[in-house]
């Protein structure tokens, strides 16, 4: 596991959980970077020998691949907490599409930051966003120095920012243009979903992804409602759907699927189809609890996802971690289901796969990029520590992450942002909820 | 809400959310501490003209009851994390009872200060305790300077402490002398189940419970095969059992009540039970999913527990409370079911009244003692701030608290402990672990 390479940073004296294939922990371990990449992991000791540009102590805590967060809407940071415990149409209808309805280009970078700093502070190194001014979201995220998958929501109606549906395709041709080979931003195409998406709009935003090789995100089957009204247009279910139209492919990202058939399942694991499972949101809603045992048992790729935060009210994976496990035992009455490597998984190297991103992030091995965090284990809450898994998704929360480096960057250390000036954010989201709510 | 008594400890500049029974809450506001009673509530210039012995500036943050975890093993900090994502009986049987049967008062007395240590970082400043040497726990919980309701459990078979059954009474006599009038610690009279307790046990509980006037604690109807034992056993649920006993009375807590029916509810209504809800460990060890809303809809009192660390694997009651205020609108497909006020109070005044304490804490009401803590908003995850219920319920967590007060002494102050030398504590518990590890 060594090279000869020089070595920017070393993060060492931790317990370095690789997230690889074959499971890989050191006990007292160290990582390498050059650069923006991953050149060495092996024993602390080992790597000790290499000259160190910089040496980061993980003081004895875990060393991991950054989390992954494949569903949210980033900029719904505007809204947190503004409407909950309310019927959904009520809610969508008086409340969150009437504060919608006054962003524009600048709330929406300013609402993003903050979900970034958010992000990084509670260990998440990449994200994927659907949400209305995309190319501020992908500003934003460069300037935290996150890694992201963005892309614009499509709908039959005019949109607040392209307007008509034809100006949404070329606003996308536009970022995948201009974010085209960017170290953290990749466009992904985004139809909202098969309800507020004409069959014509769902092929035409399939045919753009395929011919960018990019994913192709959708809401797909979040309610039974959904579902419902699916088959009341189409006589079908919404995955059938997709598969009549021929869009069922291995880079579409199906976010939510809560209510699905056996044969839906069999379709999302025949066209190779990723999940994001976003479990507290769809709790809040009550649109129930999404298959996720039988999907995993079917061979499907699932991350994980927090979904904006209007539904959650947070954007913390760890604690995601902990609901996604123990949830699928309540709802199974089966204590082994979603144990906690698997559940570890999904937040890191499945959701990178799930964003086409595993060849680039998600686990800790030589020649990826370099996104990682450091976990303070030396805490009342995570003593004694037994398995380090175990603590990772049942007991650690994000303010345990200490450091966190993004394609080599240190953008957080000793649990501050640097990248960020976290008091600016803040007072500028709060100026914004003052006016959301003045008039 | 004045009064001219003299102030020793001002906490002011502050959102003081009350949780008295008018839902107070007062946008800049104070509170008045004078020994260990809350002596005044108000707005925080009105509060300014009184001189006061200290001042606690809040930061413009929230200001609000400690929270009480109804039901937890404190001790089994030592096992948090041995064993995860197992059936059941091989999780107790290869891991926990080996496990516990090398414990002794020492080590438990060890384990209870861990978790005291974690419950005032995370904001409870009360808590109810079942285990072995609960002697050990109630000199934790005074060196702690935390409010505890604690008691030794009891079963059919011999006890690793006292021995034999006739000595746990014994026992929990002495209990119940030596610590009486003590200002934090309540004993309670604690027969393990219906399963593990025959109905002469039951009886003779409750009548030491009745004699003293103290909480009788018991874990109830926890999963179906308990209420499928007890059918076979007596021809009845676990509840009919309790009631054919004539021990259904106000000042039993039932703890768990998973597996209920409906006339289990409407007993538990007639004879005013208390319930501690516990759903992060009935998630975790898949028994199922308690039926609140019913509980709340007949009028029932309940509070919120985490249950010991082995089936957790924190002591948190944030997160317990964000976990309870989606998991039931998850399973009923109700997003109004437990809002947050009520999941708030389920946690602050209805878990104190829960276990008898209604007239002590759980709410900041002059006249009570002081027991209150101080969460910091002003955070990147708590931005914006609509409304500080919401917050509290759907986006803290326990690091979030900065400040707590037990009985008017500061406990925390700035997130550090003041009352336990936190670094011994973890060394002592890792000692523990690597010992319960070795052979």
């Amino acid at each position: 596991m060594m090279t000869e390479k020089k070595i920017d940073i070393l993060v060492t004296n931790g317990i370095v959980v690789t997230m690889d294939d074959a499971g890989t922990q050191i006990a007292s371990g160290a990582v390498g970077i050059d650069g923006d990449r991953i050149t060495a992991v092996g024993p602390a000791d080992e790597l000790a020998r290499h000259p160190a540009g910089r040496v980061i102590d993980a003081g004895g805590g875990i060393i991991m691949p950054g989390l992954v967060n494949t569903h949210t809407h980033a900029a719904m940071t505007c809204f947190r907490g503004i409407a909950d415990d309310l019927p959904l149409m009520t809610w969508l209808n008086e409340h969150i599409f009437p504060a919608e309805a006054r962003l524009d280009e600048e709330k929406v970078y300013r609402g993003a930051l903050l979900a970034c700093a958010e992000m990084i502070l509670s260990g998440t190194t990449c994200f994927c966003d659907m949400y209305l001014f995309e190319d501020a979201v992908a500003r934003a995220a460069k300037a935290a120095g996150i890694r992201a998958a963005v892309g614009e929501v499509l709908y039959d109606f005019d949109s607040p920012n392209y307007g008509p549906l034809k100006k949404g395709f070329a606003y996308t041709r536009m970022l995948l243009e201009k974010w085209k080979n960017d170290p953290f931003v990749t466009i992904a195409v985004e139809p909202h979903s098969p309800y507020l998406c004409a069959p014509d709009l769902l092929k035409t935003a399939f045919s753009i992804s395929r011919e960018y090789e990019v994913p192709l995100v959708i809401h797909l089957s979040e309610t039974q409602s959904e579902v419902a009204a699916i088959k009341k247009r189409y006589g079908c279910t919404p995955v059938e759907h997709l598969a009549n139209l021929e869009i069922l492919a291995p880079n579409l990202l199906a976010c939510h699927c809560v209510a699905l058939t056996d044969h839906d399942i069999e379709l999302l694991q025949r066209f190779d189809v990723k999940v994001a499972h976003n479990a507290e949101s769809n709790m809040k809603l009550a649109s129930g609890v999404a298959p996720v045992p039988a999907l995993l048992q079917a061979g499907i790729c699932v991350g994980l996802g927090t979904d904006g935060c209007a539904s959650n009210n947070d954007l913390d994976l760890f604690l995601e971690m902990d609901t996604v496990a123990k949830l699928h035992k309540a709802v199974t009455l089966d204590p082994t289901v979603l144990d906690a490597l698997t559940v570890l998984r999904m937040a890191t190297i499945q959701g990178a796969r799930a964003l086409g991103l595993g060849d680039i992030t998600g686990s800790i091995v030589p020649g990826k990029r370099a996104d990682l965090i450091v976990i303070d284990t030396h805490r009342p809450h995570l003593t004694p520590m037994y398995n380090p898994v175990s603590h990772l998704v049942y007991a650690a929360r994000g303010s345990d992450v200490t450091t966190s480096i993004i394609n080599g960057r240190p953008v957080m250390e000793n649990s501050q942002l640097v990248s960020l000036d976290v008091e600016k954010i803040m007072a500028d989201v709060n100026a914004i909820a003052r006016e959301l709510v003045s008039t």
